[in-house]
């Protein structure tokens, strides 16, 4: 079940960046949910290609059509598949790749792996694979949206440029105002300037997304070995070019006392509330009320517009040119991913507590 | 199928801090392999309380016993049952903390999500789970002996003392030398310092584990979710109290161009080799034959020997007062733990990837 | 994972009767086995409508496109996704089903379980779905012919005509040289008749088809509860209008004595053999190199070209009148799909298998 | 997950004949189940050996021990461990079976399988392994007992010995009144005679266990491949000695027309019914709220009391001899384990239907 994800609301997708098409199966939606196609086509256009001058100048347009599970408008509870055509097949030249190894991709280990490899444009190993998770996960916020489940991620470092920020003092809904999703202007600038610098010199860099979901029940999560940071970890390392992932204090925690990290419980209301958050919104793998915040880093894009040292299909040495367009910072475009992935892992672990107690 | 963890190569962990006893099953572990009880018994006691002065005083002897799955020696293919009982499961007083909830613990969300809460030393919580997975690990380590894989871990910080020579320059010999296992014997006496100095203050603190597993196949990991760093993230997040995740450049990355950061190849003898490990030996979520190193971060211990605001059961407020002998900083005893994840992720990872070719 | 069956070599299928289209991802086929499409087409076209006079008149085309997995006609060991369009989705009059539950059909259990119900043609419980299954499972008997293993599903029983032959006097090339799939011309005119003749009576009638897997290697199946025997019930019931599975002496053995029943082992050449073969290839539930072979029990169709006793979506009581095209018989159809679940589970374990020893 | 049932409420075995002990994980269990200890010993009492003249003469006591996931006699959520330790386990002489192989048991396939054998007793292969099966049956009977569905299996052919009443005419309170549960004493009577003279004849012979389970609610059951009967069906299959199952109008349906099978709804008070119940309770694989019935075959208990042709685990030709104390007729024991596999099926299905709508 390689290409699979979740327990109860999962995803399975397939295809590879240059061949007919891609897509995922979306199994053990619940049924009765209205699937808004509209939603799902601007969460793909928050991920496609060709947006702004900072990320790659290809075009794709990520079409998708829904073929099942869709009935009358509604979610009918039978696998929701959804296809992404590929329109531009053609036969490129790839004789660049096709018996080279790119430096830090996946080309090696595939050919070592699988003997075979669809070798046009980086096959089952492209991020394009990421299409498909994010119409899945648009359809997991529609589910959540029934809960009140909110999700909101940003780019909160690109390059050495990094919003200091916490989040509580940020607005969201500035996300989508610039090309480089930093809810704060004057950061995001930077930002922008210093990615489209790093283009300029055929270079790339990295970056990290933040990640906030409010309005998460209390209970989500299990123990032991899918504790739901544990879980969130597995999708976010999931996606391509990430590095490493943190929430709550995250590595930063480590040089606390336990009792400035504590979390003091209070009474508001008739809610259990914490005094500070340096947990995540997450105690003992499982929510706890509290906004759930995580970091994602991503490295530099590997494919660069320069020659680099290699060897060849045959093991014999040989020189990798940079060709074709991609990005030179991939995280404006990792956000929508890593919102889908943070819902798919939600409204999966909303439904298993359906089961904890009798 | 929320306390299995593995595909293939599966563990199941059951039991409670001071129920009757906690154990393992250890389900798909390939026929043939000899198991070592002495070599088991080891890791154990690597894990174990009451080794140090700067861990835990509490003893507990972890001693286990094997009830199924092992014949003659050798392991049948058949589930490997192991138990370790709980000598010391007198009724001691848990008024403290059976109707409070202690901070940044996970006694609020176990009685949310469950109804019911075994409140004896954190019940199912507790890190005493972590020798069932102590003792499954030492069986795959003796699988992957096998393939020549080795793994080593080794505290990497403690607190703000951090160990700055890269793993490369380490002698692993030297990881059990002193009580903190950090294979520099003069950070090795500032950790301990600190450490010592935080438990003197009735305080507590985070810490890093650093792991690199050497002689790893080409090939293990699987496109497209479970990338092998992704799944290993997954088991390292599942250990208690771990916070962040990283694997070859992690969040230092970011910072990097794809000029710099991309790992070149270059043929040594029969072998694709590349000049950098950035990538830290995983290349689009497979094993690339390079040294695989990760770092996991650990927060500082919840339980402190000072007074902290809470509520109790019936959401008045409360004061949870310290009690107990507790970690003053839980990375020493986390070694082994980080080795064990890692152990069974590569084993089921190999049994995996024996199905990629026809 | 409701809609995912296998471990390993696993299948997940979507679609609705008359929705856009229906397929199969096959997750886990290893890397280098050639796709031969003709193979897969031959396939389909043995379980299509409108084949001959005993089957549904009904037009179906099931032309398929594999749209991920396969590179230069090989597969990658990624997912292969392949889609069967339908091409005649056009809005017929669904009204004497959208508001009534035809007896013995999915028509109530759906709608009561999901609350929508896609009810055009029966939707995702349209027995449609296994076109997906049959274009898998000939993946999974192109892998196979790598081991030498062969299967032969035929028709041994319709209505109350049964094949009396035991199957190792029967020349299953024979199979496809009527329309009934019988192997044995006498029998196989017989069925066809008394098919016939239900299908004038405007009623249905049952069968049983019957299955030999041949060349199967020693050793599929694992303890305990994946019996190779108990997972072949398991995807043979899944096949719509099955009611019972037994495999070597069935239900028949009930009456027979240890003494009797027994397959005394010998040896022929350099092979471990047994005198008879009861145990229909498993024992212990692993393959033991003889001949696999069971037996699939399918009720009449449920679809009659009668009036019926019924009531409607609102309690009411409701007429529901025979309507459409419908087979009088399942069984000839069924064949390439009790093939296709066989060479799926098959596919499975055999990799599986690649696992019992270190 | 091979040893591995279930997809939520699951459970886990282990254990063999003549090791340390046996037992069982049960995970997915919600919590606040009141755990009835003296209802999981009288379950483990119908199954164990020695009861009667009819059964071996072996004596097992069979007694449990919990060793984590009940706290204050409810369940917690958390794993339920439960052991039976084998008390016998002295060194009896085993040559007879360490180098041979036993006609129609399981040793030449775990010996090829896995290339180690345990061989006191079958080892794995023993139907003790049953024992943790009818233990976390009874812990599902009680999450059950909830919902008010009941679950009454009983002997109805032992030999050519057949129960020829339909369920409906029986009372199932005196199933256990007699020593064959047979709840027909005219019957039972005979069928006990038939057990005792074939065990006097140092035979064995085969039986038929059929089951009803009543109150079901409707909705349980998963399309398309974990149809509810499917996933009953590989259960059943997965018990020793079991060679076929069907439900509802079985194998006998093959024969009737769809007009005399088809089961017509009609309305009673609230209720949707069938005026008949062929489809056993199960249509389009979901419960619909009527009885659920199905019926499972058990081939003759291959150890019989004389010499029999066979081949050593060198492949020389060998006698084996009978030795020991076995049953006769396996069915008796039977009739608990068939209930409990069907309890831990509906408890799952019943969990996994809390997902199916938003």
């Amino acid at each position: 079940m390689r290409n699979t994800f979740g327990n109860i609301f999962t995803i399975t997708t397939f295809g590879e960046s240059h061949g007919k098409g891609l897509g995922v199966i979306i199994d053990g939606c619940p049924a009765g949910i209205k699937i808004d196609e509209d939603f799902i086509r601007v969460e793909l256009q928050r991920r496609k290609p060709g947006q702004s001058k900072i990320t790659t100048q290809r075009k794709e347009e990520d079409n998708f059509e829904i073929l099942s599970g869709v009935f009358e408008g509604q979610s009918t509870g039978t696998p929701i598949a959804m296809v992404i055509y590929n329109t531009d097949q053609k036969s490129k030249d790839y004789s660049h790749i096709a018996e080279k190894f790119r430096p830090s991709h996946a080309d090696y280990t595939y050919h070592e792996k699988f003997g075979v490899r669809d070798y046009r444009g980086g096959g089952r190993s492209s991020a394009r694979e990421t299409a498909a998770r994010v119409a899945a996960g648009a359809v997991a916020k529609l589910f959540l949206a029934h809960y009140g489940v909110e999700i909101n991620a940003y780019v909160s470092q690109a390059g050495a440029v990094r919003l200091e920020k916490p989040y509580q003092e940020l607005d969201f809904s500035l996300t989508e105002s610039n090309i480089v999703r930093c809810p704060d202007q004057e950061t995001a600038d930077k930002m922008i300037q210093v990615i489209d610098q790093t283009r300029k010199e055929k270079d790339t860099i990295g970056g990290v997304v933040s990640c906030v979901a409010k309005g998460v029940p209390v209970g989500l999560g299990e123990p032991v070995f899918d504790r739901l940071h544990a879980v969130l970890g597995h999708a976010m390392l999931s996606i391509n070019a990430v590095k490493g992932f943190e929430f709550g204090s995250g590595f930063e925690g480590v040089t606390m006392k336990g009792s400035e990290h504590n979390d003091a419980f209070y009474k508001e209301g008739d809610r259990v509330r914490t005094r500070t958050n340096h947990s995540g919104g997450i105690q003992g793998g499982i929510s706890n009320g509290e906004d759930i915040y995580f970091k994602v880093a991503f490295k530099p894009v590997a494919t660069i517009m320069q020659d680099q040292e290699s060897v060849d299909t045959k093991g014999e040495a040989a020189t990798v040119s940079g060709k074709g367009r991609h990005d030179p910072c991939v995280v404006p475009r990792a956000v929508p991913i890593v919102e889908a992935m943070c819902a798919l892992v939600l409204a999966d672990y909303l439904l298993l507590n359906r089961s904890s107690k009798v």
